[in-house]
């Protein structure tokens, strides 16, 4: 035999990685194709690739080991939880290892009087909201899916209660983060405030996996509401609906959830969940919480205002049971959109404006939706002035660069108010074509700059976020 | 005449880039005596040093050119609002510059129906409330003392609205800011939360100015509550006054603003401020703001709840004057407390621990206090966690050795209770001793790694925040 070079490749890298890790890990480091499979997508499931393995973490350390020996190979990784990213935040790139944190779900502490807790990334919203519940306890951060809080931290994700609650960026407290080389860092702590450095918590949150993998999360938490009430009322126009919400936002009425609902997503709604006393007509679902008179009192205000503003039809839940069936039929609006035409290909578009441009901008998309001759269905977390448009085509190639093109329509209208071209699902692949008009050279710049610093070989997540371009500091550095 | 290669020193730099910007700004360079020794420091008198000039800077482009002149020639750059920090922040560094930006008072944009505005850095935010009161709005953070809205941002600032409004993590949408080469950036922007990128305005604030310069600021407003209500309650001990705050935050009453006085801080106050009808006792001072339902609620149910820990003494402040006598009794607290011992030096501390730990907290400090022979006043704005003490001592180099070695004992119990060193003070020169035991080497050291990206020749407030100590990612880049 002759004795020859290690191939460098990065496909023999990777396998080099995976047998170190094998080691290590034994059967936690999965090869098999239907695991590779479920680990080669989110839920945008025409961006997708097989990671060449799957690691199952079940602590900070076996992330940090992963990391190490990926750091060592320059293999990339990519953090996965409960895979319902919408933008290919958590397809692989090529030769790259998938790193599931969906087994770490341990409630490291709660503290019922300082309203905290500390879980590890895997844990979803749903099993922590259960676990806590008979604590009087609550997380609120409601994206609708079944993610994991590691997820929700790593996109930023709010949803329906982000206007009372904030999104994860106003709930994170502090964070284990496992960064490039292995090394793990604790960023923030339990404190409500602290001005004693960078915040490296709100550098994480959002960064999609490309500076970190984030493992543990201290959480805020709330005390569950005295009284909660929700409602729905109609509208013949869009208007006016806009209009009550940003009146109610206006005088500051600290509403729980208002969420806008157009009157093609009323239609299949109202079939889908059986909500036969309504009309397919522009609607707002309201919920209400606090104490007993304070919620009276917002359900005064609240539906003078709408009546102001020619709403009709008043339907109160006060039940938990109502309540329930009304949120579901919101939550489940996807769902009944798709049944429209099924079969169909349907994609949600995520933008937001200042809430004075809703209007604008919501009639510019009803009009781009019709000249594309599309079907589409509307709503929106609208007292962020955050909205989504169900785009509906033909699942075919086609199909889907229609709706592509129509998105990037409504994406222009959006930014051209002073919008974003994402309120909560993230950049992932989907959005980069967005940021530079965004944010600019300059603020693009240095986010690069950012990633080289944490992760210069560039093994977090690689692809992601942030598109090619200049990095600050760059030629300065060159020359010095 | 011999020609001699110009001298490559510090001293040398800073005049060149003088002349330089002279040329460029005129009489808005001042290297008079009197314009130097008051930017010399901040409000911590004894960290001083005197720039070698002030520039007067009275728009982004103005910051910009005055640092590529400094990038240039690698001059150190401190920039200056109002001069009210507390840690040494503006504390000029040798053969350095201090960039003034009182100057840049404008307020860009009022957008009443998305309760948000645009100013520039050297508004002050009691002239910001003073322009937008009539159209019915307020900008709620407040740390007492007239600081510029730029400065708030550098320090992270809070104050006693931020148990319901936040601090101004929470309410700065976006910045404009000038890198350390003079390039501008804008991070952020009008929308109420977003997903597409790493959150730059996050790391700028709270960056003490080492990171960049901010220049312009997007703000949350909010419309003037429709009613407010305060009042005082005391109590024989301090543990009921801790307990009744932690109950009202645990069941989630949005009170507006909720201060603790202890029985020292209250003597003082009584006389200074001429609070004839309390005693020197451990005191609460709330305000309630909302709806009016909702306010008398919050109000029964604190007089319960208060009531219940053996308070006594309520009185009512209704009328805005009674409220603003109350509330300047708060505020002037710190000169009520120099007035317990005219001529001696006051400084105060800033910690902060979870709610539950706070009564643990302040009986230790307590016990600190009568070990030190020193006197001390403690108040806090106790929704938060967030304390100080005001400790007294004669104004000499030993008091002042005595009151630093008493803010360390006090300290080493905040950050052992999961506490962290400033609330809302800051780092600057001050804090920096306690950071590796709050962050850990390596949060640390990624702080570090961060300020070399954004600033590698050291330019920008050289000295402030980071204690001095391993670089994430130095050793690798230098081995690659």
């Amino acid at each position: 035999m002759t004795a020859l070079a290690a191939p460098d490749t990065q496909a023999h890298r990777v396998r080099t990685a995976i047998e170190t890790l094998r080691t290590r890990f034994g059967d936690r480091v999965c090869t098999t194709h239907s695991v590779r499979e479920e680990h080669s997508h989110g839920e945008a499931l025409d961006i997708s690739r097989l990671p060449e393995a799957v690691i199952y973490a079940e602590s900070t350390e076996d992330v940090s080991e992963t990391l190490r020996v990926c750091h060592q190979h320059r293999v990339p990784v990519v953090a996965f939880g409960a895979g319902t990213s919408l933008e290919g935040h958590v397809t692989p790139p090529e030769h790259a290892i998938s790193l599931d944190l969906s087994r770490m779900t341990k409630i490291i502490a709660v503290n019922t009087d300082d309203l905290d807790c500390r879980v590890q990334a895997g844990l979803t919203r749903q099993s922590l909201n259960a676990n806590i519940r008979d604590q009087g306890l609550f997380f609120p951060v409601d994206p609708g899916g079944e993610a994991t809080l590691g997820g929700m931290c790593a996109t930023r994700a709010s949803g329906t209660a982000a206007v009372r609650y904030g999104t994860m960026k106003e709930n994170v407290l502090g964070l284990t983060v496992v960064l490039a080389t292995g090394e793990i860092i604790r960023t923030g702590g339990r404190v409500r405030k602290s001005s004693t450095g960078y915040d490296l918590t709100a550098l994480f949150v959002g960064s999609e996996g490309t500076l970190g993998v984030i493992t543990e999360i201290q959480l805020r938490l709330y005390g569950l509401p005295e009284t909660v009430s929700a409602a729905i009322c109609q509208f013949t126009n869009l208007d006016d609906a806009v209009a009550t919400t940003m009146q109610l936002v206006q005088i500051g009425l600290p509403i729980s959830r208002v969420e806008l609902l157009d009157e093609v997503q009323m239609g299949a709604s109202i079939r889908y969940s059986r909500l036969e006393n309504l009309k397919p007509l522009p609607t707002l679902f309201f919920e209400f919480a606090g104490a007993p008179d304070a919620v009276s009192e917002q359900v005064r205000t609240t539906e003078t205002i709408a009546l102001d503003n020619n709403a009709s039809g008043f339907t109160w839940a006060d039940t938990a049971e109502e309540r329930s069936r009304l949120w579901k039929a919101r939550h489940d609006a996807f769902w009944a959109a798709k049944s429209l035409a099924p079969g169909a290909l349907v994609i949600s578009t995520d933008c937001i404006v200042p809430i004075s441009k809703l209007g604008v901008l919501i009639a510019g998309v009803r009009r781009d939706i019709d000249a594309s001759g599309l079907q589409a269905a509307l709503l929106g977390h609208v007292g962020d002035g955050n909205f989504h448009a169900l785009l509906i085509a033909e699942n075919s190639d086609d199909g889907r660069r229609r709706i592509l093109e129509l998105d990037r329509l409504i994406v222009g209208r959006a930014q051209s108010l002073g919008g974003s071209c994402s309120g909560e699902h993230g950049v992932g692949v989907g959005k980069q074509e967005f940021l530079e008009t965004e944010h600019g050279d300059g603020a693009l710049s240095l986010m690069r700059a950012l990633k080289h610093t944490l992760d210069p070989d560039g093994i977090l997540n690689p692809g992601k976020l942030l598109p090619a371009g200049r990095v600050y500091g760059r030629e300065a550095s060159l020359n010095s």
